[in-house]
């Protein structure tokens, strides 16, 4: 495969969003365009639909693994729909596609994601999202960004590759 | 179906896990056995099989969903032992399958497992397990327990058969 | 595990059927049941309910694994409802918590678990059922039965127990 | 989403296969990216490298949905490998991910793409692939192909996108 495989960044949150989360996801989409890595998400609306909107913007490729069984659900800036039919199960796919994962707030679904992808051992970086911690020990695991700049350019950096 | 499939309780928690865990989780086993519920499980060792061999030696019935492609890999003390061939995605069936859930530990497994039931409007009891915040504030989802009879009698009450 | 588990017999056909396939799948229910076999289904209608409905009738364990999100979609006579969530993919998982299948009538989906099971090396007994071939040459991997006390003794005499 | 998305054709057969059917696979592969058609396929060898690698010689964009858990399972011509984690469930979005399907060869796993896929209305054309038929009645719901050419050509032809 390609090196741009090896640039695959999830952006994960919420299919509902407040209007100033929607706005730090389209500029995390922005500048994951404008350093050329491809986007994946979950394909729906709120987080997932302001990021691909930001990327597409900026000419970047989007991603949509969807959870039901129609390529019509996808919001209209992913480019490469990609139909499961295998509901929630699918945020398995959505990090597990990707070398860093972009956490923008989120309810429990976006949770699930984090924990499949921190199992994975696929960096998680978080912007006004979960913290965790552990039988009453902090868990540092996601880590901190304090705008989609630094979120970026933190994923980026923590590519692996291996 | 019987009333006796509205009383499936899910214990989840890690594949390793601590001998005072696991005699949590094999004192949870005893008692849900004892209260007549059938318990579900991710099918393998740690919490799994200690949940399972309580619940066995009080005559309970006991459910593995297992990640992999052969029913050999469930522990001894699985009954029932389902082969999803799914891998992880087959957490999502351990908890969907409960009324309730206790979660016993755990890493990023089980979080993933608490994440998808709080998603399914699941109810979940903690004993010594994941705490959440969200966005800087508690979020106390996870009914906490003390010990093992709390944890199931928790479970027991909060079951809504909707 | 126990000895028991090695019998887990899959019945797989139409969640909509004819009297005649439904009578069919009542008696091989029935004799699973009396051989003290466990009956593993899809958990909906047609077929499933039928087989289950028989198996019940001799007091034999039922499994249901559903495709959606609520086991209350299980047809009445399921004992054991296993909730996946994953939709079609379920399909998998029917047949591979099964030591053997018996298909009887069916369309796509059917076929689907058809070929699930031959993938995973699963025997497969076909009652008024899909017929095979492959490059226009005969694939005769699907073993004809005549009636339901047939397919159920080629199913249990194929158990390898691998 | 744009047109292009409703121009995804999945290429199913086996991880292993002859040289003649690698050839039929490059030549499918070469004529979709000629009509700017997006090739869906599972992402490993045999069949699915084979198409990837006619569909690349022409600058066709390629898509592999892949079982396991890592990206580098994929052929070298898999531009989007999309990493399910899932097994043999990942069959089913290989097929849902199209408008229509190509079936070259091919083993039980195939035939399951072709189950599937049958099952969601989507068409499948065939190129040396398996028969069908149902309780001793002929299934033609196969569309037969004689050549490259004419799969292609059927498989546009058939894309309805409702």
């Amino acid at each position: 495969m390609s090196e741009k495989k090896k640039r695959f960044i999830a952006v994960i949150g919420g299919g509902q969003c407040s209007a100033k989360e929607a706005k730090l996801a389209e500029e995390v989409g922005r500048k994951l365009a404008r350093q050329g890595a491809t986007l994946v998400c979950g394909g729906l609306g709120g987080i997932m639909e302001a990021a691909c909107k930001g990327a597409s913007s900026e000419g970047g490729v989007t991603i949509g693994i969807l959870p039901g069984d129609n390529y019509q659900a996808a919001n209209p800036y992913v480019q490469i729909p990609i139909v499961t039919g295998i509901g929630y199960a699918r945020n398995i796919a959505v990090v597990k596609s990707a070398q860093a994962v972009i956490a923008i707030g989120g309810s429990y679904g976006t949770l699930s994601e984090i924990s499949h992808a921190l199992q994975s051992g696929i960096p998680v970086i978080g912007l006004n999202t979960w913290s965790l911690s552990r039988n009453g020990q902090p868990d540092n695991s996601i880590i901190p960004a304090q705008n989609p700049t630094e979120a970026v350019n933190k994923a980026l950096s923590l590519i692996t590759n291996q």
